[in-house]
């Protein structure tokens, strides 16, 4: 058994808590720790079987027990925890983005380094069951050598702006999936980047320094195109949707609905909407992500995400969002790492 | 170039008269016929390049010139114009059914003996392009041997009661497109019918004897089953699909609709209604039939339905009336024929 | 906390030891029994926590703790321990069917008479994500008055004949589900039936004195139709949609599959097969159904399935029998109860 | 009847020729012209009807019955036949670009300016039913704002070298329809546009100075985002989708099929590929813009398609080679026109 530390109570952390307890054979939660733990969620915590509940990560770090630790915490705590972490020998498996700060994340590379501890980023839209058949058909060859990529991705509705003037911006905050799903689906690097966007949804997000809705295209090491859209708010719903074209043909996902219903009626055919957002959407992933982790810990195979997927997202989101200042392509070369 | 007649100028004479003009290469139509034309359709004959217009299908009978006729009178004229027709060494495209009396189709039958005149009968659907695609994968082996035929038909509104009337039922009238579809698609003969109905649609129906509503099982020659259902109303617009199962998987055509277009809002997922009624659905396979009855006519293979392709319905359609009037099943060797 | 005891380790056992104790956080299971649990099994149950795991469910019977007990135990024996188990006062929840002789619920539903015990029957596919759907657009009555319900229910592969000698016949054992859904979907008792079927699958099913291909047809009491087709084999695999149709429309729903990919090569535009059986299919729906269970055990509510839910598609799989032997229509009331 | 003459009897030519014989009531063609014209074009002609055949435009522009004519020849000719022409008096269609050379196009509408004759330019796709259909959402406000144009478009193979070399490149070529089509679906002009482009079918294009992948985004002057995605060639066929998102949701069309059917077996569940080329999916909307050229001729209501349409998206193919060219985002503006 896989013994883990879960950093941070607030909607991942208690996610991860629930999907480790009732999903993952090979690991338990020994302890929660969050400065704000609550009764409530200290109540469920037990309910959930974990023995220690603390509001002192150190607890946990300090705790020769736990193998592994799951930093849920803020963004910009991410780093400094999973260095500290990284100096308490655990393994680590930390949300995204490790840090919005470059300097934070060498930081944390330099602390890996000469270590033999797991260091796993959640990226977990690659452990997607749809995603993942775009990459295995992909990675088998299916549609040849890959020319293009689209990924589509919206948001059901914007953020707050209190959210929006503290997320980074959208790249770092929410198209940086999109770019992990880049470099996943593909299997290669980004070259050049270029960034349009506006502000279409909520003017409000402007006068924030932001926008909602951006088109991204870039060039990839390997030669081939790729096309991100997103937008803050689609009326009706998560639009999570992506294809491969290739020399041999096009591997291409849509959204997943609550279920395959068709009403026909005098108004139209009518199928369901997608699922509502990414806790209904990608629930699964999310178990899928840290059982990989877990068996990485255990020594079967690799971290299937490690500090370099972390790291390149938010490389391509800051290109991107100089692209977007400067109003030309940028290549990923131009930001100093 | 065929040169055909055309007895009747109503709906479906006209569609034919187009579809040969504009059509069909090796076709024209030198005269038309009909009791009641119109100056208003005389116009439109001549409009068409249609030399003869006539009030009395013996000019067509009478031309030698003509090579064949297309029967598109009312249904109770059929069976003795085409007996004339085939007297006067014409080759016959006949509308469906040949006769809802079976002693008539005989009579027909006996004409024909021995004459080397080509007779088809207008089963359109037989042309659909999505129909031709699930005769096409069954007699490719596709789906290996064939279990099961499912067809789904409904129209997308109730005919007028005064046309239910002398409709002859909706086995005769409706049905027997659906008994003709069982027989192509499985390219097997009926042995056995069960039909189960209701008057779900307008109580008025049943006032006419008739209903409006049915599920048609049958045991095919060869083995299989099939099963028809149907309605005289569907809200949502006609509803013509199809399906074959069998012993290495299935095919199955559904709707043509006019568009692919689909409009995602908060309301759902919506695409287009399917195309309204037969006229939009079926067009093409209009000129397909008749264009395959020309090249029999000029010695370019058989015709593609032939008098015993439109006598197996009618008797399957007067089965289906006996088991829905004696509440068992019935074999198709109980219609005295 | 409903304390549960379950009697039978086989398959279905498992599946709801796993899913009330990973997914059901208002019940635990106590107890387990199998008169031939190995000590794999008992290992197995320990990891979940299960405190007594006994070759005796007389054990969980006598446990005045227990609230309920679930019974997975083979068809033959669950209408006997469903009586003693209403007789030491527990609420129950019997895996399908009750049983294959009538005679023997008919003493189920004596037994149950009088007492305030809950009593489930495990149709579980009403609890399928895609037939609530099309349940909850009839219940609102989006189509209208129900005129026609179709279900399509084939299997990835036919049993064993080991199995088929045992299994009461298709319509028993398999079918049985799918007149279940007839009754669910259209919200009425059956009246009358009509079977047809055939052996296409597997000759050897017919020396058993059974069929592997079915298609049946009702009359319900609501005026409606309904047809049901089956087959033991489906090369693509689990075959599970169904269809209401009426005077405003219909509803339709079709298979679930592991992913939403399309690969589009030179051989054609590519989607996945459906999800490979009932475990994959249904697995969710074993848990809302025990859920729901638990929810009624605690006094929220009613039971979803009752036991007259239990006998009538026993009823209706007599009633098919009968007629498929008979080579006629049954009534409902012709089955002696 | 407007009586029409066609200069330029290729594959175009004829398309045209035969879909106003057998499509367009109100229409006729009196006269066909083409340098080349072989004696089997000339007896084809004749078998449709039309009087006179010529290897000389200029018997066309010179015969006072021509009330219009439709420009058919290779494109480095159109624009100063289209002079010609107005100078004739007739009215004009003209096939797509009516030059590539920018200064050409600005003598075409010199030459138009004052009078009163119709012009219009060939950009057949936005007659399609699918590509209506899309249009006619956005309109209606079913989308709301539009926020991003997505097109999609690649060809079933590449043309020839040959081809490529005299072809303008890619986007004069290919492109050029999808600039139209944003226009066309978006109801605005372009203001900026970015394009990156590879050579990923066939290295030879490259030498040819050309690409074969291209993904071009672009800024509306309406504020709103698109991006066309190009490829020379789709190993599963002519992709032609289109995408529009706005404020209340998304319109989406995708291709058409041969038939509906879907095949399932044992190696998945197949539908067919696209229709092979624009041959075969837009052949109705050669006949549809035609018929909409003929009435403007004949005083009801204005061409669809103007000599501005004409014009845009030639200044937006100019933009994009030069993006292409210089790395970098180009104004419309900064074409000199």
């Amino acid at each position: 058994m896989v013994k883990l530390g879960i950093i941070g109570a607030g909607r991942i952390g208690k996610v991860h808590a629930e999907s480790i307890t009732f999903n993952i054979k090979n690991a338990e939660v020994l302890s929660i720790a969050d400065p704000f733990m609550s009764d409530e969620a200290a109540a469920w915590a037990r309910s959930l079987g974990i023995k220690n509940v603390s509001k002192d990560y150190h607890d946990i770090l300090n705790n020769p027990e736990i193998d592994g630790v799951l930093i849920c915490s803020s963004t910009n705590t991410h780093a400094d925890i999973a260095i500290e972490a990284i100096k308490a020998k655990k393994n680590v498996f930390c949300e995204k983005p490790i840090s919005q700060d470059l300097a934070k994340i060498k930081e944390v590379m330099e602390a890996l380094k000469g270590t033999d501890l797991k260091f796993q980023v959640g990226f977990n839209r690659r452990f997607d069951h749809n995603f993942e058949a775009v990459r295995e058909a992909v990675k088998a060859g299916k549609i040849g050598d890959v020319h293009v990529v689209k990924i589509t991705s919206r948001d059901p509705d914007a953020p707050s702006l209190d959210y929006v003037k503290v997320s980074g911006g959208i790249f770092l905050d929410m198209t940086i999936h999109d770019f992990d799903m880049v470099r996943y689906l593909s299997g290669s690097d980004v070259e050049e980047i270029y960034a349009s966007g506006a502000c279409l949804v909520n003017p409000a997000i402007a006068e924030c320094g932001d926008i909602d809705t951006a088109v991204i295209t870039m060039k990839l090491k390997n030669g081939a195109l790729a096309v991100i859209d997103n937008s803050r708010k689609a009326a009706y719903g998560y639009d999570q949707r992506a294809e491969v074209f290739g020399s041999k043909g096009q591997v291409a996902v849509t959204n997943d609905a609550p279920s395959t219903a068709v009403i026909s009626t005098e108004s139209g055919v009518t199928g369901e909407k997608p699922l509502y957002f990414f806790l209904e959407r990608y629930m699964a992933s999310f178990s899928k992500e840290v059982s990989m982790f877990c068996d990485a810990c255990e020594g079967k195979g690799e971290v299937p995400v490690d500090i370099n997927d972390g790291l390149q997202p938010v490389l391509i989101a800051k290109a991107a969002k100089k692209s977007l200042d400067e109003g030309r392509p940028v290549k990923l070369s131009e930001i100093v790492f």
